[in-house]
């Protein structure tokens, strides 16, 4: 017998997993929409020039490939002629939505508004070895503000994200930001060469992996002084001693980035000291703007915090929830990608929130309303018997009008077959329509529950009937 | 510059486009959930194992398949070592919804209920030649109820998908039914072999496309005898001449179905006969269990229907529209597929709707509501100056909290200006929260189609200040 495992690393959805996938997505959806964001769909197929060069090399592995198609590679191929994978494809599947999001921005200019809102959610494809919470299809939920850089941007992302969290059910969320800026002015001041600022990001990223003494060796390891690695992990060990504080308020993160201190003068000069204080300006207003929103007692301003990614320009977020290692979401401020496939710059702000963990938590925390993923059905109208079968059908269509979901045992069984058969679905409730009922013109109804039959007068049937 | 068009034949949907999808796809969801149908959700990427073979020649070549990964791939193709396309692919993209279905029910048999009714909204992949309505991603709109053999099933999917199409405002739409052993007795009573009906099969469903005239040219090329092509083609006349006629009312199907005249002397034993009688009695149960649902006065009963895939086993139904050629949903029993991956037979039944073509007819006819894509936002907040975007920013979340979508301008711009792109994005209302306001504590409220504006207080403000 063949396999009938769904594709590696891939899931089906059962109905009970649709309805939770569902459920989180419409308030994402409905969250997003309140704050003027508008759907946006793109192909799952992508050509490859599209892709290719947009992820690095390890993007560049992971990426799904898809066959070119015909005769002609049939023929190539039998010929030997093709000796590399280049040759052999010209589509690929959609690796992330930020690059279909950048083509579609170069591609419908001038149908879409000079600020672009928009919000997706659709599958992306990475050929990666699967692990716990990590797919090889797996949903993005991202939202991006496009054409402003303004930092209102950033305070309504936050504040929308925050309020979906909150939706959610989640209480106990920090939104930690930083802002690339900060960053670059704290390696001015730790003497690290412009060159290595990058890589020296990459390394800090992986504080919550690796601790602060893994840091500081790799730092050393990619040929930094040791002066700088000093000066590095001891602004991030400070960072570390403030995050374990009670630091996510409001007055405190103006405080942080108030500070005053003018630098030392040999920096005088220095255009990374300049814009250090401008992200702290920048983070300063992103603070204000959202002290009446969802996001207020979430915020903790963290200096140590890198995000991997290098597109990012501005602030960069990331969102923590104490019971999951890594983030439920991540986002920042990347002015220089959207414009890679147009002429001109587009100042961009945009979030991820992560579906598979989300769900992932919410399921272990039991998180779910419970209605939710009780049954398929309010009411089953069962079958007398042949005879009666369209009077049974009848009677779920009247009870379809008053907005039940109405299942009908699709068979002339015993009713006592029916009955237990609709009790294993755990549907609160049947309707009997015997020729009795029938002759009356009633409709008797059973609460499996309880056992509780009751006959109703058919034309009084109504919705508060079916209410357990 | 690179190129921004998305692959061929596959679409971007930019947010008026998703808003109609959505619709169309949140009726379709709606009507399946009151029938008591469940969602499902598959991967997008199936094994090439479950797909190859299951969709004949055509369906193999407009497959898109993903090449292999890793080193060894390159390996080989750089050693010359591979010379068959079929080497090249171990996963491809999903081709259908049905062949999932299959291998989830052999899968999960035993965390499925025994009669597993399914709906699954998603898309497929084929590399078709792209063409007005065909492309090489779209979507599906599968119902499906597996596990009865009774006409129950077949009455409750009609009744659902005439529902549907009546919610969204088809008025004039036929559902012609007939049964694969209805045309197993036409094609007996013809005398035409048994081997030869498949074919015969694929040429009479081209009537639409080739006419009376073509089929008969295309049955004697296919080496049928004379007379059967005589008989076969005298029956679909006929069946021509009552589809001209008023024949989509209660009464004239069942009259046709209850014709009682007798086959002759030498079919008394005919197992194709027998069967031909039965299934006239199947599709009376269909008429007669449907008389009091939303497929009432659409069905007509047209035995020249013959529907081109060869699965199906029972009961056959395509609906059609005036102004469509080809079909907008199509359907019927296929009691040999579902059992496919397992060990046994399973009775299914389904229906696919073609949300592609639904779409296309709304769009030509203007069916959909006109709020659905008036705009994005029902009030857009202006930003005063710098020193007021936190107070706009409240204000706007005020204002989402009485269930209004918000836009904030995300830049303290001139005043006409930020009017002026409310305007453009068609949103009906802006708010004005300058000094005198905040220091009044009130809203300025410009209704933008009016050029009204009106002065609220804060705390009264509600939804209904915006309300056009």
């Amino acid at each position: 017998m063949s396999n009938t495992n769904p594709a590696r690393g891939m899931r089906d959805f059962l109905p009970s997993d649709v309805r939770k996938r569902n459920y989180v997505i419409g308030i994402i959806k409905k969250v997003y929409e309140s704050y003027g964001f508008e759907p946006l769909e793109t192909p799952s197929v992508e050509n490859l020039d599209t892709l290719t060069g947009k992820y690095g090399e390890e993007g560049n592995q992971l990426m799904f490939k898809i066959l070119k198609r015909g005769e002609k590679l049939q023929q190539e191929l039998s010929e030997g002629k093709i000796t590399n994978e280049n040759e052999l494809s010209d589509l690929a599947l959609r690796y992330d939505l930020t690059v279909p999001l950048a083509r579609v921005v170069a591609n419908y200019k001038n149908d879409l508004p000079k600020f672009f809102k928009r919000y997706q959610i659709q599958p992306v494809w990475r050929a990666d070895r699967p692990a716990r919470g990590r797919y090889r299809e797996f949903y993005q939920c991202d939202v991006d503000a496009i054409g402003s850089g303004s930092m209102i941007v950033e305070a309504e992302l936050i504040s929308a994200v925050c309020e979906i969290l909150q939706k959610l059910g989640f209480k106990d969320f920090t939104i930690r930001i930083n802002h690339r800026d900060i960053l670059g002015g704290i390696m001015e001041m730790a003497k690290i060469p412009k060159e290595k600022r990058p890589q020296t990001l990459v390394i800090i990223d992986k504080l919550d992996k690796i601790g602060l003494n893994g840091i500081g060796k790799e730092l050393l390891a990619s040929d930094l002084e040791e002066e700088s690695v000093r000066a590095i992990t001891h602004q991030i060990e400070n960072q570390m001693s403030l995050s374990n504080s009670e630091t996510n308020n409001y007055e405190y993160n103006l405080q942080i980035l108030s500070e005053t201190s003018s630098p030392a003068e040999e920096f005088a000069d220095s255009e990374s000291i300049k814009s250090y204080w401008s992200a702290k300006k920048d983070l300063r207003q992103i603070v204000e703007y959202t002290k009446n929103t969802a996001a207020r007692n979430h915020i903790k301003i963290d200096e140590s915090l890198a995000r991997g990614l290098s597109y990012y320009t501005g602030a960069i977020f990331e969102i923590n929830v104490s019971d999951l290692a890594g983030s439920l979401s991540g986002g920042g401020r990347y002015d220089g990608l959207i414009g890679m496939f147009g002429k001109e710059q587009v100042p961009a702000v945009g979030f991820s929130l992560g579906l598979e963990r989300i769900l992932l938590i919410m399921d272990e925390r039991k998180m779910f309303p419970d209605d939710l993923t009780a049954n398929s059905a309010d009411v089953m109208v069962t079958v007398w018997n042949e005879e009666t079968i369209g009077e049974s059908l009848k009677l779920a269509n009247e009870l379809r009008q008053q907005n039940l979901r109405v299942l009908v045992y699709p068979e002339a069984d015993k009713l006592g077959k029916q009955f237990k058969y609709a009790d294993s679905l755990n549907i609160p409730f049947v309707c009997i329509l015997g020729e009795n009922e029938l002759a009356e013109n009633k409709i008797a109804i059973k609460n499996l529950k309880t056992g509780e039959q009751e006959n109703v007068e058919r034309d009084k049937l109504s919705r508060e009937h079916f209410l357990s």
